[in-house]
């Protein structure tokens, strides 16, 4: 499958993706991440995608990498489409829809994280969204790499922090569990609602924060979310041990469900 | 022509781009975009192209399209090439040059400017450089020209002035010649530095500074520049008429052979 080479997805970014998990012969959360891309239409001020379409493109995807009985994370990505030169959308708009799937990681090792200096961009829409325009988390990744850790930790421009490079943040301090708020420049992740869900069905206070870099120091447990991973601990931050907490093991059977 | 949907280019915005000016038979200021291209590649852990590779593309870009005899825009596109799945780029990458060419806008009419709500991220080297992720560029656009203007002046999440969306900016106060500095998150570019050698070459001060939007309100003069338009003047800020500066006339004159 290929793209044109007028695509404005190639081109500038213009578009968004949405990983979903394929496990036990289905789509896992399926109906958020299609809201979830709609809404993302909405605020770029794109055609939005059909749900429909978007199941149908992913089932084929994961028909055609043979993977139906099998862990798979399968990619939907929407682009703007074809377009003229420069950065104004022409004036009807042609979406394209792709549809990859892979064998899904499945890992539960603890993960070392590491501050990065790239930061998040709490100014723009598109840090909420899950865009095609993903350079700053390549950088903030190929960084944490480059200092021997598995993920990044990303703060935003008023030194915030807002989220890893390709996960939500949580943490646990005094029996409750706190996460960056999205105006922090943060991704509105399908796990981390599901977390927040998770969390209060268990009786746990959840806070959405704006916090700095210092408050993660005190925390009695800290971990990652998203789609593929679901609930994973960090080991280290920063070369420092991070205290494991019962809750982390508590909110992952409470979602052994959806990851 | 078309890319493979494995792209990184495409998947995560992980490329970069020039923009040339083709005019009389050649490639303006060519070894200027080809050092930047280098550098950003340098500066994003990218394989870098050679200088020869990205001259015979735009070239053969130029006369595909039928516009050797014509005033052209020349689009370089250089992204980082297949990838798996995921952030992380793959151990050997293979990245792809694509060139494209169109016809070059030439209006001289002045702009007018409107301040957007989307603000460049000052966080991120990705905003000195010219890369495949410019979504936020196309969202400050698209609301520029909801608020019927053409262009956007794009402050920082410091509230400094930074850049337009597809162009630099400089004014001019009590005889001198002011430009929002890199660090204000700025893309490097090569007209920028053509205006600040011309200005210098006429005797003109130059400073590159970080200020608030406000200080825009005392500007004498407010133009625009970028590869294709060169130096064009700004009349309406944010809808109050701007002062033409004879300073800006200098400049064009001065620069007339390169855009």
């Amino acid at each position: 499958m290929t793209v044109e080479l007028s695509d404005r997805g190639l081109l500038l970014g213009d578009g968004l993706f949405e990983t979903l998990l394929w496990r036990d012969g289905r789509l896992v959360l399926f109906e958020a991440h299609a809201r979830r891309m709609q809404a993302g239409c909405e605020a770029l001020g794109l055609p939005a995608p059909d749900a429909g379409e978007l199941r149908r493109a992913a089932e084929a995807a994961v028909r055609e990498a043979g993977l139906v009985d099998s862990r798979a994370a399968v990619r939907l990505t929407w682009t703007a489409g074809p377009g003229g030169r420069g950065l104004d959308r022409p004036e009807t708009m042609r979406p394209r829809l792709f549809a990859t799937a892979a064998p899904a990681p499945s890992s539960q090792t603890p993960v070392v994280l590491t501050t990065v200096s790239v930061r998040r961009n709490e100014g723009s829409p598109a840090s909420r969204l899950k865009t095609l325009a993903y350079l700053d988390n390549v950088l903030a990744r190929a960084e944490a790499r480059a200092a021997g850790a598995d993920e990044a930790l990303i703060l935003n421009n008023r030194g915030e922090v807002a989220c890893a490079a390709a996960a939500n943040l949580f943490w646990v301090w005094d029996g409750g569990l706190f996460t960056p708020a999205l105006s922090c420049g943060v991704l509105d992740g399908i796990m981390r609602a599901a977390v927040m869900r998770a969390a209060q069905g268990l009786g746990l206070a959840v806070a959405e924060v704006a916090v700095e870099r210092s408050t993660l120091d005190r925390a009695e447990g800290l971990f990652l979310t998203n789609s593929l991973i679901g609930v994973r601990e960090v080991a280290l931050l920063d070369g420092a041990p991070i205290q494991r907490s019962p809750v982390t093991a508590r909110l992952r059977d409470a979602l052994a469900d959806v990851v």
